[in-house]
């Protein structure tokens, strides 16, 4: 928390919404607050209906603009390493970032449901403010909607992003190729396994930590290592098998893996063992997937390897010349089993 | 509707915002059926985590990028002249029109509740997309989630909207001079009148229409006519009163309304006499107020009339040389009537 006086009122009531005085003191008494004074944004502190920047001094010859949007509904809004706040921004970030993307400018909308305490919204407030100013990302345009007792389960936030792709750039899932290396950036399942955790069904003795990262500085370092690395994503809702079921779809290749290289910390494969969930499935925050020519892996991974976000990258399998669209897992014991789309939905309201 | 055969589910389950199997058929079946082919995003249709677009062939020197965001929580979902899926087009656009912008790309952000007929949800999907088609803007990027019975309302919305400003438009309402004159494009509270309307709890025999509509080629048509504008809005939630306060707030200036000069319609005018509801605090989705140097009033008037957007467009007063910030209404008994920001919530769940 910041050490300015918090919002006075005490909970977000229908008036929050109507865009007349109570909506304007909100605005100005906690978003602005937050977001425009200390995250320093004019451009939101302007109250205009939209953000204007110049982006001819960002864009150099060729350069194209990547534009993405999450909305966020996890529960609880709290957990072992983050909430929704840091969530919104670091989601918008990394999908960003893993286009190859420098991101830049958010915009941020709040459904609010009437009653939420004004507490918890500033706290998700700060939590934002600070996971933007820690991406160096600006919250430029801002919406905030509230709904009646019963219509919203307490706050969900939309950011969409605003980032630049340099020319050189032209990830693309298509471009795969047999032989390639796929690269993973460090241990899966930890924020799926933290927010379970904070739902307190199970009573750990591990203590579990949300992965909630941003990863633009690590795809940055990434591409300053090898320019063709073919793509990128991370690994969110859904989890790795959704992600690389997703490659093998469009670029129409089998992907294969070996389980022994995939790392899952132990409290997750706790977690995965009581409930009977596969970690493969498990949502990441912070964890992206990249698949890279073979000739350029070393020093792709070495990359990863030199930054936080990348200390446990590792490369967990290969693209095989065999028939596709499939992912195939090697398991610790030899068989081969074939890893689909998640059918159903594990954990609902994972971010 | 379209031609094509409707979405096969017949309600939204959890496993629709699993990131799986059944997200992806959501995605290719409904989403991309309408707005990937019909509405010819190639961006979409990649299913990447951005959308990527060439910026520089839009950007003449000194142009600038402008980026909005806008949620959408009506209800009813749908009412005479619109539904939250044309609001969620119509809002955005016109929070990049006003600020003389050209709308190029949109967003989409869905939080969809468990057990939403998906009939509903195509018929709102079929609409945005005819909306945007209509506006000539591309829906480039969108993500869905769905939370359990009870933890929303059926469907909102989030719309971002990025658009180009040309480099010769600076509106800001902190330029507005005394003597300027205030124009409105239309009649005031259709949309907010609709709605209530929809709701059913009035027994109306004058049937009323929301007036959403996109604003962008009236702006446009304005700014041809006078690139000296001083600043526009979109009258939206919290209606002609609330633009017209933040217009003062900003300026520090007092604007002075004729009363008779602003036009609302009869049905509109008998809902709020049933409902002790002003008409200028009621929304409106496709109605903008503009300042503007006098000279150039009558100018940007004949504009505004040439378009069916504008063609009851009205000089409603003028900016005051007397104190302010205020907004103080002449009414039609020739009676002083200071007109304040919106204290409480007149109607909730507007747009």
């Amino acid at each position: 928390m910041s050490t300015r006086q918090p919002y006075a009122r005490p909970s977000i009531e229908m008036a929050h919404g109507s865009g007349g005085k109570r909506s304007r003191e909100l605005t100005d008494e906690l978003f602005l607050a937050h977001f425009g004074a200390d995250g320093a944004s004019p451009e939101l502190a302007r109250l205009d209906d939209q953000a204007r920047f110049d982006l001819a001094p960002l864009l150099a010859l060729g350069d194209r603009l990547a534009l993405t949007t999450d909305s966020f509904v996890v529960t609880p809004l709290f957990f072992r390493g983050g909430d929704i706040g840091r969530l919104a921004v670091h989601g918008t970030v990394n999908d960003l970032a893993v286009g190859g993307a420098l991101p830049r400018y958010l915009t941020c909308g709040f459904i609010l449901e009437e009653g939420l305490a004004t507490e918890t919204l500033e706290r998700v407030v700060v939590s934002m403010a600070a996971a933007a100013r820690e991406a160096e990302v600006e919250i430029v345009a801002g919406d905030t909607k509230v709904v009646p007792r019963g219509a919203a389960d307490g706050l969900f936030i939309n950011t969409a992003g605003v980032g630049v792709v340099p020319a050189a750039y032209r990830l693309d899932p298509r471009s795969i190729q047999p032989g390639d290396s796929i690269l993973l950036s460090g241990t899966i399942g930890d924020h799926g396994a933290a927010v379970v955790d904070a739902r307190g069904e199970l009573a750990l003795e591990i203590e579990i930590e949300s992965d909630s990262m941003a990863l633009h500085r690590l795809t940055a370092a990434m591409l300053a290592a090898s320019p063709r690395i073919r793509c990128m994503r991370d690994a969110t809702r859904g989890g790795l098998a959704t992600v690389l079921n997703e490659f093998a779809l469009s670029a129409g290749r089998r992907l294969d893996l070996r389980e022994e290289a995939i790392p899952v910390r132990e409290g997750v494969s706790g977690v995965c063992e009581l409930l009977g969930l596969d970690p493969l499935y498990l949502a990441n925050e912070g964890k992206l997937v990249a698949v890279v020519p073979a000739a350029d892996a070393d020093a792709v991974l070495a990359a990863m390897r030199a930054r936080p976000e990348g200390r446990d990258a590792a490369c967990i399998g290969e693209v095989s010349a065999g028939r596709g669209p499939a992912v195939v897992l090697r398991t610790t014991f030899g068989a081969e089993r074939r890893v689909g789309l998640l059918v159903g939905d594990q954990l609902p309201r994972i971010c």
